[in-house]
């Protein structure tokens, strides 16, 4: 059985947690030049390891062993959200490149080969899994000529060439290649830090169905304007809204959320009736029924709103897939965690995206979580205790091993 | 009984619109270049019609008549809001300066006296009523060193010195001056244009009750966290809008209303759970009782929410008084329009809020509504036809003659 270091290991995601620091977490947004020397730094990790390493043409940092037998995949993401915690994105990175390690020095494995993959920008600063789609050959160039910084409007195209990533070839996977891919990440909730667990084996990464709900009414006087004659589109959202609160409850699944992220009033001033209101409405489930059986809802909510004095138009902004995780390498991951963390590991879904849905289209995938404080995630506080992160690394090598030779 | 000169009126009215033209309204808010065009023009037009006129230290055009016997006071204001109606303002000024005239034109009200001012920034560039606080005394120099243009921050003492106002004094009411103050208006509501009458008899001025209402909850992750942790802010915000929505009805009177005019989550993203959401809210009514009973109610509203997860904090930002009109100026009012247009009039409250606020506290005071059509205000095609224009007028310098003669 591999036998991970844990003083290499926590000495790589220290050295991470160094480039970028801000408070206890990291400020590395995609090809900010801390991201960027993360990335380099990466490279060079993973040469020490024996990888064949390289950044490829959309920032994605690819460590490839030369191995005779069978290849498993491994990693995660690099750069960070803005301000955010120190491992969300390097833990899985660096627990892969510890499992490559480990299995490479273990004379049982001499045959297999543990890939490492730090997939660029799985937190969206400039696209929705860039490094992923780029990976699997379905991001076209158009794609890449039309991202840019959300937050400051840089092309991608510009950010890449200021990386000297523009004549750089994009990596794309290997056919057959690869017994499947493993991803570890913090949990992002607290189900096991609040039940003193300490290994989540993802079932399912939720699907995620993202609405607009656009109202239209009437803008006008607040004052001289009887309740009667109203449009009201500020009016017509609370009471959609209070619908849905009202109604979900009773048709979701036990793991459904769903939220209102933004609610915009036009033109927003207090005497001003609103004229127009938009919602940002998602839900998330990783069953297709569930999921259905709310869309459906949500479209009833908006007909009912349609009878009242506004106008109701729901518009689809996406609707994934949840993205099945595999039954074998769940098993590989039940069967490590109970020697390392006996009566410790439970199935759980994921509520969160992450780079093994893309992953999951074409080979077998899994998910592995660890314990976060607090449930705490996207926040520079979000941290998880370095036993729990030890006992996780150890826990995921020997599961990556066993898959190797299942 | 004076007659006014329909081609006079109009043609007044006609010039204050081609200063600052925007499409079919005007473009002239407090002391842009039109802005101040139109004051100075209005100061000379006081001046042809026999006033000792000047522009005042805060932007006022005062005209006042030497005269042995009675005295009224009349205008409104001349600024408007941005890109909004030619005549919300102006026609309460022309009708004043009109009367004025056709009053002094008539050998029987040899002896009286109307005086006309146009009171600055009623629309709130700058402030809050600063021409009707400064006439009545209660504008201090600290507010005026404070007060900035709300859209670009030009201070008012810039905006001030730029129009050559530094050094000049601000006019205050002289003590026992005047008999009361009248204010035309078009009515900003569609209660005459709807039922074919031609004046509106204002009772009284809704009192406005502004409130901000702040929910506290806990951002998070809106995938990974369950919907039973979730401290959701947003939606703590909707349920207390909804039981608003439910409960208001039940208790408001005839013509109270409520509006919430800004809803705004933090930090707004699709997949964050709102931590913050502040909401604008007010309600207004001309009965205390009414108003008391509404602010209880929303006290409750505000208690049960704090009931559940979220903190629910209720911040009065401005509770007026209804400014109720003088009885004896509405019987004027009622008596001219049953001369003019026998059976055309009717009693109602204004739900807008204009400077015979400010002046009913130290004198009596009435306000006359003219039919606007589609009830429109605040925007460009704000407008009232000519003969109703003229009508109201012709009822408007009536009842200030009567009311000078009572």
């Amino acid at each position: 059985m591999p036998k991970i270091d844990p003083a290499r290991l926590m000495g790589d995601l220290d050295h991470l947690r160094s480039i970028g620091a801000y408070k206890t977490g990291v400020h590395r947004p995609t090809f900010s030049p801390q991201d960027i020397e993360a990335r380099r730094w990466l490279v060079g990790r993973m040469q020490e390891a024996g990888l064949a390493a390289h950044m490829d043409g959309i920032g994605s940092v690819f460590g490839r062993r030369e191995a005779p037998g069978p290849k498993m995949l491994t990693g995660s993401h690099l750069e960070s959200q803005n301000h955010a915690g120190w491992l969300d994105g390097a833990l899985g990175v660096i627990y892969g490149l510890e499992a490559a390690r480990a299995i490479a020095e273990d004379p049982d494995f001499a045959d297999c080969g543990v890939d490492v993959i730090a997939l660029c920008d799985e937190e969206g600063h400039f696209g929705s899994f860039l490094g992923s789609k780029s990976f699997l050959g379905v991001l076209s160039e158009e794609e890449i000529d039309q991202a840019k910084n959300r937050y400051d409007d840089t092309p991608l195209r510009d950010a890449l060439k200021a990386a000297g990533l523009s004549d750089v070839p994009r990596v794309k996977v290997e056919d057959g290649r690869y017994r499947g891919f493993f991803e570890a990440h913090i949990e992002q909730g607290d189900t096991l830090i609040s039940s003193g667990l300490k290994i989540g084996n993802v079932t399912a990464i939720v699907a995620i169905w993202q609405y607009k709900l656009v109202f239209t009414g009437e803008q006008n006087h607040a004052g001289t304007t009887s309740m009667k004659r109203r449009r009201d589109a500020g009016l017509a959202a609370v009471r959609a809204l209070a619908e849905i609160d009202r109604r979900f409850p009773q048709i979701c699944g036990e793991r459904t959320v769903w939220t209102a992220g933004r609610i915009a009033l036009e033109p927003g001033a207090p005497s001003i009736i609103p004229g127009r209101a938009e919602v940002l409405f998602q839900f998330r489930d990783a069953d297709d029924a569930v999921l259905d059986k709310l869309d459906a809802e949500l479209r009833a909510i908006v007909a009912e709103a349609n009878a009242g004095p506004c106008e109701a138009v729901l518009e689809v902004m996406g609707q994934s897939k949840p993205a099945v995780m595999d039954a074998g390498l769940q098993d590989a991951i039940d069967a490590s965690a109970e020697i390392h963390a006996p009566g410790l590991c439970i199935r759980m879904p994921s509520g969160a995206g992450h780079d093994a849905q893309y992953l999951a289209r074409i080979m077998p995938a899994a998910m592995l979580f660890v314990p976060s404080i607090g449930g705490i995630s996207h926040h520079w506080t979000e941290d998880t205790a370095r036993e729990d992160i030890i006992l996780g690394a150890q826990v995921y090598a020997d599961a990556v091993a066993k898959a190797l030779k299942a």
